[in-house]
């Protein structure tokens, strides 16, 4: 099959949004080249104005339409970034823009795509319910469907980025790119490969939603569950850009949870950039392989940064417990005066700092008379945490590890 | 008293710093510009390496030492970027560095230096107790000095900024500069009338911390406190910055912590990126005085993004409670059964998503046998926020807002 667009829709595209979307900095990132022993450079789609690359297919779409069509207005099924991205744009063109959103949306994305001007319509328990609303909208009122994916114009928009990234850049060797339903890998794939032909495309689906990995390779591993980059968590391929993902990207990277968080939390602290899980979907790639990437000069797209602040919170805290530099435990002992003082103190010769304290009598599982005290502490690092235990358990405190999965038995 | 630096020595330190520290993108920041109804361009200082411009200064000053002083090595005090851009840059350049923090300075600020390859100090109760440990190592061990503002080098390396900002953007009309001890400002405001003797200079003081203003003003506000915004937190202005931002800059303006914590919010919520509350501090300027600012084109620095993750968290979690979008209250009731899943399929109807519940039996101020129910609650806004609660109290489930500062008496 041939492809659905080559490098000249691209070229096209490229016109189309020139001072209309921003031509985001691709930039060296020497805290995650030293993190991945590549040469890293990031292209940050995360900069623009409603956050995340989707703006480009968006805007080549709609641009493309008759002014009959543009009177009629579009239709868009997106509970993310396509969904901000349409809106905005839409808007800017003076089209009425209608978007289906799963019931159970996140207020603040219907919030933030209603301010974009939009009309928010939340039906459908599922997106197959809200698809069949979206068909109905299509054929009753001749809304024009603005796809995700699917849509040549939309995968030409998406390619403009490797045309951006190679002329900042031209000595690449790889691009690593994640995949959702396809729509920027395969339009970058189809624009760097003219540009530079050899040029390795990366594709990085989330392990929980291996769609292309299983539509490529035959397989029929489970797809579904809850990720942290549901910007990527799409079941079905494009039809328009499956090909182009089978001829021009190898390999594909699967991506578990824990590398998804590694690597938002990376972003956060090596690169202060808000990445979503999706937008950080190629760094865990580089986490997760560092032997497909060792000494190359890696383009990486942050493709989107729509995170909570409190999810990113709690994936950096997490990362600091993984890391050993956050550490809780408990020491339960009869309820001598002064505990309290004296271990903060003992903690403060330690050089350890304490986040937390809480200072429970009333547990059933403690002794009479007796007081469990669970402090949470930071250290330097994972051997000055074990420093201080081992030295808080030869002052006979017991101290007993908390981890996630609760109380440890491990004795210091 | 002429100036210790002119627009030459800040050409030349560019120079010296070409492709030794990042070339930051100056970029359009639509949804910062909606926000404040001026044009604004935010220079992306958070990207360098160690996260903030002061590698620039430290940098040229480090390149100026003789063969015999970077045998020597030198000292830096502070606990926050100056340390880790003098660190960062002294690995490079094979000169051995000494960083003299207060004792009970974070330990990650401490262990970032450290991983830099500096040797930390950790001395003194105050600055000034480190400032004489810095003294005595300058005396007894020939140390060289790098000063974190006062310094003809260091001044000149910061104004680079400048110099990139107008090449990106050559017509701005306002650049807008955060001021601690005067370092960037000073070498900017010199290269930036240099380069477009129009150009406005906006200082930023927080307003626990209006050292350059008194000096001034020959006001004597009192000086001190906890700011989100540490890194401009300076008592002292520079012998060699104050002649400039006397004669440069004007107006400064005092931004205070409410508005430093919305700058940082908005910087996380709008641009995606992280912002330390010095880094924040322009933005926070033009929030504060949007009078100034109106229609005129802006650029601000971002000069700093070392941030705490869960600081950042509990900003951005202050400003949507600040915007009323998420709410908590205390529903007091006869423990009937199934309240719980009642209150929760109301909330569903009124259209609020459900954040956290606390149920409790126990409190001494509620009636026997009846139970207390804390619910937080995300709501569209304001408007949604009060209509929910409105709704509840017609239930006859009397709510009462909890507050920050505790129990509200509002009835609904």
């Amino acid at each position: 099959m041939p492809h659905a667009i080559t490098v000249e829709d691209v070229r096209a595209a490229a016109s189309v949004i020139a001072g209309r979307v921003l031509e985001t900095p691709t930039m060296p990132a020497p805290g995650l080249s030293d993190l991945t022993g590549a040469t890293v450079f990031v292209k940050h789609e995360n900069m623009q104005a409603t956050g995340s690359f989707k703006e480009r297919g968006a805007l080549v779409k709609l641009d493309s339409l008759t002014p009959e069509e543009r009177r009629r207005g579009v239709v868009a099924m997106s509970a993310g970034n396509h969904a901000q991205a349409v809106a905005y744009h839409a808007r800017r063109l003076g089209i009425p823009a209608t978007i289906v959103m799963p019931v159970g949306t996140p207020l603040v994305k219907a919030e933030n795509t209603r301010s974009h001007g939009a009309e928010v319509l939340l039906d459908g328990e599922t997106l197959a319910d809200s698809a069949e609303h979206v068909a109905r909208l299509v054929r009753e009122r001749g809304l024009v469907l603005v796809h995700p994916y699917d849509d040549a114009r939309v995968m030409a928009g998406q390619g403009t980025i490797a045309l951006e990234m190679l002329a900042a850049i031209p000595d690449l060797d790889d691009l690593v790119v994640p995949i959702g339903g396809g729509g920027l890998i395969s339009g970058m794939a189809v624009a760097a490969r003219a540009v530079r032909p050899g040029i390795r495309i990366v594709g990085v689906e989330a392990a929980l939603f291996p769609s292309f990995c299983n539509a490529i390779r035959g397989e029929d591993s489970p797809i579904g569950g809850q990720t942290l980059a549901e910007g990527i968590a799409v079941k079905t391929v494009g039809r328009l850009t499956l090909p182009i993902v089978r001829d021009l990207v190898e390999p594909i990277v699967l991506v578990d949870e824990t590398l998804i968080e590694r690597a938002v939390a990376a972003f956060a602290t090596l690169s202060r950039t808000m990445a979503e899980g999706a937008g950080a979907a190629g760094l865990a790639a580089m986490l997760a392989r560092p032997d497909l990437f060792a000494g190359r000069r890696v383009g990486l797209v942050l493709c989107g940064g729509n995170i909570d602040a409190r999810l990113l919170a709690s994936v950096m805290v997490r990362e600091l417990e993984r890391d050993d530099r956050i550490a809780s435990f408990r020491i339960t002992t009869g309820d001598r005066p002064g505990l309290l003082g004296s271990l903060a103190t003992r903690l403060g010769q330690l050089g350890a700092n304490i986040l937390e304290v809480s200072h429970g009598r009333l547990f059933l599982d403690v002794p009479a008379k007796g007081v469990t005290v669970d402090v949470t502490i930071e250290t330097r690092n994972s051997r000055h945490t074990s420093d201080v235990l081992t030295a808080l358990a030869e002052d006979g405190l017991n101290p007993r590890r908390i981890g996630p999965s609760g109380l440890s038995e491990t004795a210091y």
